[in-house]
Formats: structure tokens, C-alpha cells, sequence
């Protein structure tokens, strides 16, 4: 029985979420397309290109470490090769939360890839 | 002479923009398309549908005076029917200054419109 296009987007984002919550986010930029754009409320700009994507993630490697999380309300709307993912995700740090939002476009190109990621930070 | 996908869709983006900078936030909502997503940091969760975020816009409207702004480094992704255009704002309201993000994808669906946005402040 074949998986929806839902769910094969959510399990790749969550397993690449696991990877990052360990201090890795080499699941991210395997899954990242060599033109995506990156945003996220750290950089004032986007980061444009896999390589701009990998300097930083070189940067972060080993320094995230989050004890928990809650992966809330994801919705996937598919449009031809395109799936946008949009969900909340309270990440658990130590003493600190984190509520973030987070939308992920991924386009079918022989796999599912990663084009366009936004996180941000929740008021 | 044809315009490019990228300039229509920073065109639609700028005569929606211009009109919130005025207190008219009707400008979005003629441009989003009835399953649109949207999501700002005020919110903690996704609006799901042009009726959620007719409520929203409602309750606005005429409330947002932006004096100037710079619309900073759009970039625009196209993929068949799909562009995502991204962008930094910076908006100028009386003695406060805005640092934001956006992401608008649009499908072209007879005319272009926005099926997601993803507004968010950076730090």
C-alpha cells in the first residue's frame, strides 16, 4: 500500500528533525535542492544556494541539542510536484523553549527535495 | 513585450503591499486563493482558509499606517504553475521599525494566486 505524498513529506522532514535535534543537520541538506533558499530569523537575508546552506550548517554542527519536541498541526498542500509543509514545533532545550513556525517546500525531482525552507520564531 | 513570472509576481506583491501600508489589507485578500495558509508570528498556529483570514483582515483593517518601507532583495523560485517569491521588508511606523521576512507562493489558477504566506520578524 503506497504512502500518501502527506506523509512521505512529513516522515522526511521528521527524520531529518530527529537528525538536527542530535546536533546534525546533514539530514537537511541531504535533503536540500542545490537552489534552495533558506530563512530563518537569525539571517537578516536569505541564504541562497546548498552552498551558502552548508557553510552554515558546518557552523551549527554538534551545537544543537534538544531534549524534546512537539510537532504540531502539519498540513501538506500538494500541488503537481510541489508539497508545501507548513507546522509548530516547541523544541525543549535545558531551561529554554523555542515555539517555532516552519513552512518547507519540496518539489519532486527523481526525489522529494527541499526548494525553500522558513522558520521563524512565534511572539 | 511580455513581463517576466518574476516581475508580474513582485507587481501583485507591491499593489497588495501598498494597499496594507495603507490600512487596506483587502488588496491580500483579493490576491489569496480560498485554501490559502497563512501564518505570522502573532499567531500560534496556521489560518487555514480565505474565510479565517477574511476574519483577520477584518479586524485590521484601517489600524496599519506604514510611513515608508524598503522591499529588500526579492527572489523569485518558479516551478511550472508555482512561483515562491521571498523577501525582507522594512517597514517604518512613527518611531518604529519592522525587520520582517516573507514568503508568498503563488499558483497560477487562471490568474496568480497566493496559496501560502509566511510572514516573520527577524532578530
Amino acid at each position: 500500500m503506497s504512502q500518501s505524498i502527506q506523509q512521505q513529506i512529513i516522515d522526511l522532514e521528521l527524520s531529518a528533525l530527529e537528525r538536527w535535534n542530535h546536533g546534525d543537520p546533514y539530514g537537511y541538506l541531504a535533503l536540500s535542492s542545490k537552489n534552495v533558499i533558506y530563512i530563518d530569523p537569525f539571517f537578516a537575508h536569505q541564504l541562497v544556494g546548498i552552498d551558502a546552506l552548508k557553510d552554515y550548517y558546518d557552523s551549527i554542527k554538534g551545537k544543537i541539542h534538544v531534549e524534546r519536541y512537539e510537532f504540531i498541526s502539519p498540513r501538506v498542500q500538494v500541488i503537481d510536484n510541489i508539497a508545501v509543509l507548513s507546522f509548530n514545533l516547541t523544541s525543549y532545550c535545558k531551561d529554554l523553549v523555542y515555539k517555532w513556525h516552519c513552512t518547507e517546500i519540496y518539489q519532486l525531482i527523481e526525489q522529494w527535495q527541499i526548494i525553500h525552507t522558513h522558520w521563524s520564531l512565534i511572539k
